[in-house]
């Protein structure tokens, strides 16, 4: 037993990179790049794909009520189930890896343990998770979330995608009853595992082969409003303007430098500006910009949103401008299981590395399911630390590694005495 | 001789001031503000307003092939034509005064001075100018620059509003026809006279009542964008990133420290901005701006111009960011003329006032009839320098004052010996 826990599991790599090719045809956008929004075409197209993997692979296969993919092996002796997996749905414009890779992964690992060592002690399954991005309803995590039973009450009534369809209807278009979405929660979970790309620099610039996460970072939204004086480009002298926007760009500039200095893993990011009136001529009276503010330690993240906001008061203070600081959301961090991860960190020995603990800034599946089990997560190398991009790359040796170790530790889970 | 140039022009105060008011019923906005723009409905009424006003007043009446609407009193003498007006559109969300003010002070004091001093030795003209803010189309100064033959070939069948109609059709719907625009040029103007708010503090700040414009400033319009690297608002580190947005924010301020440095009449405008993606959790790989940079120097707006580029590639440079700046127009200065602009010098110490030598940052239509007649204006205060919003104001004590001088100047050109 001790020898056998310690072989690195063989997988059918040419299988594993042919199935992600394929996946990458479904939903490509004549623009460059994938979108496979929530029960759009796509999606559908892209889960029947899975679904058919699954099937192949000598797995028991369903749809849940929101439409997972779940493929599955009984176990010897029953149990808890071993999971595996990651999202189907994409960002628009999106690259071949991000959530894929997890799907595509699971099923290769699943079908080669099953195909190589025979059937499990446990319960081991794979998923395909059906909406993690948040690309087309107003709402994200959908699938994880009606796993884990954290779907709101009304909230596939109450959601609307951009063109007003509500979730309710999105999932009635594809065969779907919105009424039954309680039916997906699993309760019989024992641990999960993920294996998901970085989406960040650090394995890449380290030169690093695999990542362990020990924890996902808590992440904060604010508004932040902006008042001065609309004044004319022309006639408003410069020591007697209230400019909304310079006062945002000092702000902003501040904001920057509160996160740089606390230092990684604190980010904080400005992706959103508006002014008004937004003419030419016209010295901006208002102007309003979001902040995204993550790190991985709650007392951290708080005291870097407080930071955030002084900053902000001040440069009003400053600039005679009124400043309103409004908090969207504000999620703490989640770690993940100790021993899940001390299992993926045996499983990367099994292959001679040593992974690197390490946190995530951006949000997974993962965060959500530690409500419903042990979770761990694996990460292998965004080249560049390119992600949510249609040129999101990983090494081919690496994607291959990476699914091998993750075969490896579910080896271990599921395939005790 | 003398002593009758000594003298302030009286005028009818009461009527003035209950004239500006019933303009201001012209073009109302439910959400507060005028809106008159060119060949609207209320556009329409407004210069149907004046026009029977010109005609109460004894003048001569008629409506050019543009739709500027004239008022005129032949000279004893004949010659060149002596002018005074401004112009009647507003922008959205306007004022009762900008533009209105010289309109109805125009009428008024040519008014007045054929009622008190009867019929001049010069002909002597009053003008509602039809549009200048270019509030509706894409283009501007319509009115000043059809006088001064300056309208450009198949413009009026180009030039389109937001709807899609193009000025030629406008001008039908209101029964011009856009054939005759030509028949709208002016070559035998001598002097015009235009009184008009200052739209800036300078006045105000400084108790002064009276300000002669000696030069506008020229102005220069640049688009500039900056390109990044879009990236995950988690999952980048700081030190990482390229961030747009944070490089855009540098740029302003620089943009606002130099024209600060240089020190008035300097001035340099943000007006507009907009990232890409333009996402809350993404960091923007792109980010557009809009700069205006104005001076009544031609050479240090050059050179005002030249920094902000310098600038703008710096902090580029420093940020590992591409940046293109393109120069969207370059109006020079224009100066008013000597002799017009020392009689309204004059006039204003018939009423015991050294006016202000002044820049106009602000565009007028003196600047386009610089073309076709020598040219001055006057300036009277505004309230807090406020400008282009309805709450834009002047006190009815200068709205008079600047009337009477207005018309006291208009004496000494026009009752010439």
């Amino acid at each position: 037993m001790k020898t056998f826990q310690h072989e690195l599991v063989e997988i059918d790599e040419r299988r594993l990179l042919r199935r992600l090719d394929e996946l990458a045809q479904r939903g490509t956008l004549p623009s460059g790049g994938l979108y496979r929004p929530l029960y759009s075409p796509a999606w559908s197209a892209a889960t029947e794909l899975v679904h058919g993997w699954m099937k192949d692979g000598g797995l028991l296969t369903r749809r849940d009520a929101v439409g997972n993919v779940w493929g599955r092996v009984e176990g010897s002796r029953g149990g808890r189930a071993i999971v595996t997996g990651s999202h189907i749905d994409t960002v628009r414009g999106g690259g071949a890896l991000d959530g894929a890779l997890g799907v595509v992964a699971g099923i290769e690992a699943v079908a080669d343990l099953l195909e190589r060592y025979g059937r499990p002690t446990r319960i081991l399954e794979c998923v395909a998770i059906c909406e993690e991005e948040g690309s087309r309803f107003s709402t994200n995590f959908w699938g994880a979330r009606a796993i884990a039973d954290r779907v709101e009450v009304d909230e596939a009534q109450r959601v609307r995608d951009t063109e007003g369809t509500t979730l309710a209807d999105a999932m009635r278009s594809v065969g779907l009853d919105p009424t039954k979405i309680a039916q997906a929660v699993r309760r019989d979970i024992d641990a999960f595992v993920e294996l998901h790309i970085e989406q960040g620099p650090v394995l890449d610039a380290a030169l690093e082969r695999l990542g362990v996460v020990t924890v996902i970072a808590g992440t904060a939204h604010l508004d932040v409003v902006v008042r001065g004086e609309p004044d004319h480009a022309g006639a408003a002298a410069m020591d007697r303007r209230h400019d909304a926007l310079l006062g945002a760009a000092a702000m902003m500039l501040a904001i920057a430098k509160i996160a740089g200095e606390m230092g990684a893993p604190a980010v904080a990011t400005v992706g959103t500006i508006a002014v008004e009136p937004s003419q030419l001529n016209v010295v901006p009276g208002v102007a309003r910009f979001s902040v995204d503010a993550r790190h991985s330690d709650n007392r951290q993240r708080t005291e870097l949103v407080a930071e955030i906001e002084k900053a902000c008061k001040l440069v009003g203070r400053e600039r005679d401008l009124s400043v309103d600081v409004h908090a969207l959301r504000d999620r703490p961090a989640v770690p993940m299981n100790d021993r899940t991860t001390e299992t993926l960190r045996r499983a990367a020995r099994a292959a001679g590395v040593e992974a690197r603990d390490m946190t995530s800034g951006a949000g997974h599946d993962s965060q959500i399911l530690t409500a419903a089990a042990n979770v761990g997560m694996l990460f292998v190398p965004s080249i560049g630390g390119r992600s949510h991009r249609a040129d999101e790359a990983t090494a081919a040796e690496d994607v291959v590694l990476g699914t091998r170790v993750l075969a490896t530790a579910l080896r271990e889970l599921a395939y005790t005495a």
